[in-house]
């Protein structure tokens, strides 16, 4: 048998995993140093936590987990109708399968709040870094788990917290090296005034999915796409000045003020924008290169917003958009409790790494954890070569002896596949001398250094 | 709906994070500095991969994974009887499910090198912090997701390797400050000589396994069971004589080569735990004060041990082991790669954190991240307060401002409740005179600061 893993599953080689490390404990530095805390939840959710949340499609793509110990069951025959009823009606059997694994961190983290809302101290600032997964068709950047890494506030109505969210992004691309940072804003305020303002306030929900779909389909599928979905010409050439507006962020504020004058909605959505900026201007940092737009074309997939949107792209890569956003009100509402206004962002880690894979854009060091491999060369150097490593290991310096005495050759092309920077060899000559003929790997130069010279060297 | 979460798995409070992580990036960081890789592997295998790998028992422990898209299919009869097939005898339909949760973490390291084994650089010495999924009765201590940590090393047969792996007991709980740290160690030759000697060769895993439950069930019932299991009494009381022998280190390891000297076997496997302690007497360092104990009672429940067998425990708490591991011959045979060696130890995560929090061994500054919280009291300090938050942020000091303008008394509790250390007030007075009045909230004691006196103070 050739083993394999499932498809859209990966295994994460340790320079992988070193990476994905490097991107992970950048974004928490960050997260920590605005005051968000960090939350796990378990991969498995009871099914009915999840089941209708995320849309026909979601509830498709939901793994469901097979409950255990069915053939030691007494009552076959009401386990078959109980397979009926899967079959018929998709995982609508709680004796066939009452758990699945998380979708996604959003509704997880709403049924915790919901759970501990009597211990929490509110506004609770959460991040969350973990797998989903999904039974999507894989292909090329998609997988059937993947890493989420959110942070959402909830319990408080202040734009700050807009604000810190968008810093946040700012923030840890700028410690990331990402260039061409681009963090575009919009609000469903405005979005739904555009509804109203058109006439078509009923049918928000169509607009905004068709308009998601501008950079994709260009204005012609978006126009052909409102217009199936029933739109009159007026209201899709409305649409289309809408989508026009151009400028600078102070100049498309101001058309889109004048645009949208008879939506209270909208003129509070614009306000709204206005006070981002301002909190943003006073949180942002000197070294912070990226730019921050106002783009009136962003709209967002989830339905779940209503306030401001967010999503970050770079203008270095062709890729999808790396981040996004924005507020919902009444997420727990889901789960009974009403009235909890919230705001959050997410980092798409798997098209990071790949951005920053193309860029190279991950430091020197960052495979680099061995500092030092001792040859086994010498049979009667090994307990001075241990005395060494516990020395060096004390300090904090990840030092390896090769453990078995095999051809130097082998143990050199070891050290070379490992990416170990340095080679230290203690023949009967060195250890008669009491000195370490240390080679570095990458210039090819060596040295003999004492082993205090030696540590001093490396750490 | 009152939500909840599955039986046996957990959500972890920021808190619970927090001293899980300290935990798991101590032990982390002992793995690299012995020159340890970090490995991920997905959190679904394919069903094959898992079944047929722990017995009987685990099979039925596994969590299958329901296929998605089964309503869909179009031949729903051939779906009643894969359905069949799974209630008559378990899960054996690929049409019903064919991937499932990873069960612990050394199958699929086993398939990994298998996979890879043309890219790795061997000896391959990995670690693995990751959780798995069995479908027990969860009961005090014991979930249905919980995390595994382990170290490993394949390709190599020196004993290096264990007594690098014993050393990286003793260092992590050394840095863990875990006291009463024993670290027992056995062959699983000398119990295999012992088998031969009292002629019962064929009998070896019946003598382990009623041997293992010496400390639970003591001598007595250890006899009886061995007498149930088909051992005549003469073989028994050699067992007995076995268990029996006392004294230090050096004095059971004579008397253990006399009572098994027909075993060639045997002397071999003491002649290891004599090497291994030896490298381990050169590897330690002064500062550890665990102890480490040859314990010619331990045999580890897992079958597939062959040669030095450990296990950890604290006489500081009243706990099963904590830590245990072996070398193993032949794991990757599974998967086709015949005739590589490994030995690897694992840490019992939750059980440490049990100790770590019944002996309050945590560090003080566990929970501690937001440094200062700025009350909201004076709209028009906001904008003061904002440049201060991006100054302290931009030094690393992970500082808030409470983002509503809340009475007083809710946003000091909120301080409170978060155990932030600090509290700055910025009132009309202290803004027109350029300071921060700081309130410690440990002492109470309050000091007006520039900010600049308090970025020093914080730093």
């Amino acid at each position: 048998m050739k083993p394999s893993i499932p498809q859209g599953t990966r295994d994460f080689s340790p320079a992988d995993v070193r990476r994905r490390q490097y991107i992970l404990n950048t974004i928490k530095s960050v997260f920590e140093v605005y005051g968000f805390q960090p939350l796990e939840t378990p991969s498995m959710e009871n099914l009915n936590t999840l089941m209708g949340k995320y849309g026909e499609e979601g509830d498709r793509l939901i793994f469901k987990i097979l409950n255990n110990g069915l053939h030691e069951k007494k009552d076959q025959a009401k386990l078959h109708e109980e397979w009926d009823k899967i079959l018929s009606k998709p995982y609508s059997s709680t004796t066939v399968t009452e758990r699945a694994l998380r979708y996604d961190l959003t509704i997880p983290f709403a049924r915790y709040v919901v759970m501990h809302q009597n211990d929490l101290a509110f506004p609770f600032k959460r991040y969350q870094m973990q797998p989903v997964w999904r039974a999507d068709r894989p292909q090329r950047g998609r997988y059937r788990e993947f890493w989420q890494c959110d942070a959402d506030v909830v319990g408080s109505n202040s734009l700050l917290n807009e604000a810190e969210l968008l810093c946040i992004y700012q923030d840890a691309f700028h410690r990331l090296n990402v260039p061409g940072i681009q963090v575009k804003i919009n609000s469903r305020k405005v979005l739904a005034g555009l509804a109203e303002c058109c006439g078509a306030a009923e049918q928000l929900t169509d607009i905004t999915v068709a308009i998601d779909k501008l950079d994709k389909i260009g204005w012609d599928g978006v126009a052909k796409e409102l217009t199936e979905r029933g739109l009159e010409a007026d209201k899709v050439n409305y649409i289309q000045n809408y989508l026009n507006i151009s400028g600078s962020t102070e100049e498309r504020l101001v058309a889109m003020e004048t645009l949208l004058k008879d939506s209270a909605t909208a003129q509070q959505g614009i306000a709204e924008l206005r006070t981002t900026l301002k909190y943003m201007a006073q949180l942002q940092r000197g070294e912070w290169t990226s730019e921050v737009l106002v783009d009136f074309t962003l709209a967002r997939g989830l339905n779940y917003y209503t306030g401001v949107i967010v999503e970050v792209g770079t203008t270095a890569v062709k890729m999808g958009s790396i981040g996004g956003g924005g507020r919902y009100d009444d997420l727990t509402g889901l789960f009974g409790l009403k009235g909890l206004s919230g705001v959050g962002v997410s980092f798409g880690i798997d098209r990071i790494y790949d951005v920053m894979t193309e860029l190279n854009l991950f430091p020197e060091n960052v495979d680099v954890t061995t500092r030092i491999l001792f040859v086994n060369i010498e049979p009667e150097a090994e307990t001075t070569i241990l005395s060494y490593l516990s020395r060096l290991r004390g300090q904090g310096i990840s030092a390896e002896l090769y453990s078995d005495a095999a051809k130097f050759d082998k143990q050199m092309k070891y050290a070379d596949k490992r990416q170990i920077p340095y080679v230290g060899i203690v023949g009967s000559t060195e250890l008669a001398q009491k000195v370490i003929n240390l080679k570095n790997m990458t210039t090819g130069e060596q040295q003999q250094l004492s082993i205090e010279q030696l540590s001093e060297h490396l750490v």
